[in-house]
């Protein structure tokens, strides 16, 4: 495996662009290959078995690029997926639960932290159970959000409107009533929502983003297994999805918060 | 073709079964196979080609049940793939969008029409070119609410809830601004937000649901073509889904309108 070779990174859609932004800021000699699963999306109401299916023939056209480590850029994938991952793939895997994980546990003074993403994500209690193996003594509060990556999907995101503010309220008050001190934002989608989610839960709460801490923890393991790259340029990231490309490039503006100059391909994702 | 087959009704999602519960109203001497592509929804964000493909499988599938007739109870199928059915298939077709926009064309007293639906369903402008086609003078006002599926799949339906309120606001003020006095959900899921939707424009606006005035539509064609069942009995309806059908019954429920004692059936829609 050589150490120029892309790391590959996959979502449902397009919200992994969020963590996307933060390995092009932390790793920024890295190719990334991107895949978006917007032909499937979304994940995070589907059953267990057809998340993993999709899953591995994710992982499965990333490995055709010969990538060096896959990322699931996907609180859904990570939560259900991850273990079949980390066993079956030939390169190094992370998903995005257990470096966030690992942060929320670093940073908590009280020891109350909670956890808010998809359904799927907190049904399958992946963030509780990873947080309770670092520190059996953390009290972890979960919260289902499905109406976060609609309003996040159709601009709904300002602090200062009523449907986003309401809609922040009714998850996030037993969360702010519980007094957790650290919040994890466990759907790729949730950056978008950080002023708002913050202005409700207050200063005193910080709020760990997956992506972020996912971006670090890929850095840490490429240099372990010595892959980092050794390139000076800034290689462009290579984007593909499973739907047509009609209206990628606002989307993508919006999670990867800068104007997308990339193409985009259309891959058949049933074929892998 | 034998006048005691099944209708074949197909949605995106469960949505369609709000179609289901007038057709078993309207027809309660029909048999009814219902589809819904829960492994593939939501149609209304997919683009177009994906969608007629999907309509196509959709469609094929209720072919194999030697069904009489088929609905597509959705607004984007509809909308997006409605000419290339009633060209396609060797049996009645009928899609949500003329029964409609027929009713709300005799209806309106002001000729100002309203239409709310998906952002496909919206965009492919289908119940404004039907309703001009039928009446050139009526001036229709198209609004695209996305918001309103997440909201209805999410329960969060109460007039008196501040959330349904605020968003029914956003998306109805330019509607009521304009002074429509005829609005028509052109979406299967928004007779469950009838209350909030109707407390917000008023009585004096009538709303025109798309799956009755299908149910009704239906009806007539199958008396025209001398195809009406002549059973006594109430047939039970059938269902089939393509993801898991854990939590249908729940669902199908809130939908229907009444508990769902029926068996609901995995199929490979990709097969069709």
């Amino acid at each position: 495996m050589s150490s120029e070779n892309a790391i590959g990174v996959f979502d449902s859609g397009l919200g992994g662009l969020t963590a996307v932004k933060e390995f092009l800021r932390v790793l920024p000699h890295e190719k990334i290959i991107y895949f978006g699963d917007t032909g499937r999306v979304p994940y995070g109401t589907r059953s267990r078995d057809t998340i993993k299916k999709y899953a591995v023939q994710d992982a499965g056209f990333l490995l055709r690029h010969k990538v060096k480590m896959v990322v699931a850029a996907c609180g859904t994938v990570s939560s259900v997926a991850g273990e079949l991952l980390r066993e079956q793939l030939p390169v190094p895997y992370t998903g995005v639960v257990n470096p966030t994980a690992y942060t929320a546990v670093r940073v908590t003074r009280n020891k109350r932290v909670g956890v808010i993403g998809t359904a799927a994500t907190v049904n399958s209690h992946s963030y509780r159970l990873r947080l309770n193996k670092l520190d059996p003594t953390i009290q972890v509060f979960e919260q289902a959000c499905p109406l976060f990556v609609p309003l996040v999907e159709n601009g709904i995101i300002n602090h200062h409107d009523i449907i986003t503010m309401s809609v922040v309220a009714r998850y996030l008050s037993p969360l702010r009533e519980n007094g957790v001190d650290t919040l994890i934002l466990g759907c790729t989608h949730f950056p978008l929502l950080r002023e708002a989610v913050s202005d409700f839960m207050g200063k005193g709460v910080r709020l760990i983003d997956s992506g972020l801490e996912t971006a670090v923890y890929a850095a840490k393991v490429l240099e372990r297994e010595h892959l980092l790259s050794r390139r000076y340029e800034t290689p462009q990231p290579e984007f593909f999805v499973s739907d047509t490309p009609d209206g990628f490039k606002s989307v993508a503006g919006l999670f990867l918060g800068r104007d997308m100059e990339h193409a985009v391909t259309q891959i058949d994702i049933e074929a892998y």
